[in-house]
């Protein structure tokens, strides 16, 4: 994640849309970040055609990277900026096609070893219903041991 | 998946060169196929900076894509290529960094229903040292319905 | 699951209890089932040494059987009881100690394919207060293909 | 797990069976520790009715316990005694019916935060022919920090 030298309670939505804006991949994905802060935060991707299949939905892979990417930033809220994604499980449960792609993590437990988070994938259709396509649950640990120990700056 | 009218027998390395290149997120992280048979698929993706997490390691939504995509792969070896996937677990680690990631998938067991595939995910150094970044398994169902029952194509 | 012949309609909370019951395993552990129906379903397993690891909190193990019952029983609520689970990811996020082990899942989507499901694990202890210890996720599907092909009976 | 007060070193296969005695639940279930050491962990239990769900197969929760328990055998051969489950993501690949369960896992990398394993459960026969029925991932992780930070025992 960040490693930005801020604490914990320094890294608020404008710092970690300068984290996620740092990640040369997400910037590829054309991801931003919209909510940050009290054990959630929300990813959205607007959907078109290179983030397709050959059927026309999103890639598999474009909803993968959303939760591996907002599990993160959810475990963030909590652990602070100098965090490692452990790994995470993805259910896809419906094809994903639609305008925007929105992922919402919230944190379950955070303790000083990790912090579990989970996550729901919706897709929004040009009226703004919202259809869930996809769950996820993961771990994000401190890059160096237990909370508190440190940060990476 | 591929959908491509052909037969599980007709769908060789060649086809799932064409099926990848028809995914349009694939050509975005240029991924290329180089293995396909026999119950195994590998996949391939040089590393280049847009590939990175602000770190300089290979992002976990790329290694996250390259389990999802060469799972599924694996998975059309066994049931051809009218499949959907069904989801996966991703366990990081290592960092990744290097000059190749390499994926490797392989079906455990394929049945009616679903193929159960395992997916190793490595990096090549400069000098073609291999490390492994990243484990994965999931799974792959056919698209309508137990295999043999139809194709989309 | 329970192949009991029933149709989904039929298959109400006494029916899953009797299927519960039917399973030598759940009455070792002693699992009673306290709600099926509506897309979720809850087991409840009193806690006592038996089920106990070397430290005193419950064994990961009863954890992971009640993750893996409940969320099939979920599904049971939408595809009826001739089903299979198809495998499941666990997170543990505080050790388990207390009176009674609750596991609560719900259907979050299901189709011809297959259920996907979460469930929420707590611990009540001796004044009733319930706290978080593990979150799962998984599937399950149709023993005979797609839902509406048939049943075991 | 074990806490004994051993280091790592000294935790070899005589402790570990000490370790499995150990646990209540794991007396219940009857099963044994038949390797352990070198990275990898191997469990067996015999198959009895009282394993078994209603249809006369291994209850998927039994597969998943000998899943949570090998995987954590065998990240205590790198870590030591002194370590909690993550968590596990299991797949079942085939119906689980025969006389011996086995469960064997292998150290997928360990580092000072967490290891990483594998597992494959296969069951045997009358005649000890193996068939795989699951398999899993999942990780463990040092009971006071990163490894090397102290010892519960």
């Amino acid at each position: 994640m960040a490693g930005s030298g801020r604490t914990s309670a320094e890294f608020d939505l404008a710092a970690a849309q300068q984290a996620l804006a740092a990640q040369p991949f997400s910037r590829l994905v054309q991801a931003r970040i919209t909510e940050f802060g009290g054990g959630a935060a929300t990813l959205e991707i607007d959907i078109r055609e290179e983030l397709q299949q050959q059927h026309g939905f999103v890639h598999g892979g474009v909803l993968s990277y959303a939760a591996d990417n907002t599990l993160t930033f959810a475990a963030a809220t909590a652990l602070g900026a100098a965090i490692v994604t452990g790994g995470f499980s993805i259910q896809y449960v419906r094809p994903a096609r639609g305008r925007t792609l929105r992922a919402r993590a919230q944190v379950v437990q955070a303790g000083r070893r990790q912090a579990v988070c989970r996550c729901e994938l919706t897709v929004l259709d040009e009226e703004g219903a919202e259809s869930v396509c996809a769950v996820a649950q993961g771990t994000a640990m401190p890059l160096n041991g237990p909370a508190g120990g440190g940060g990476e700056g």
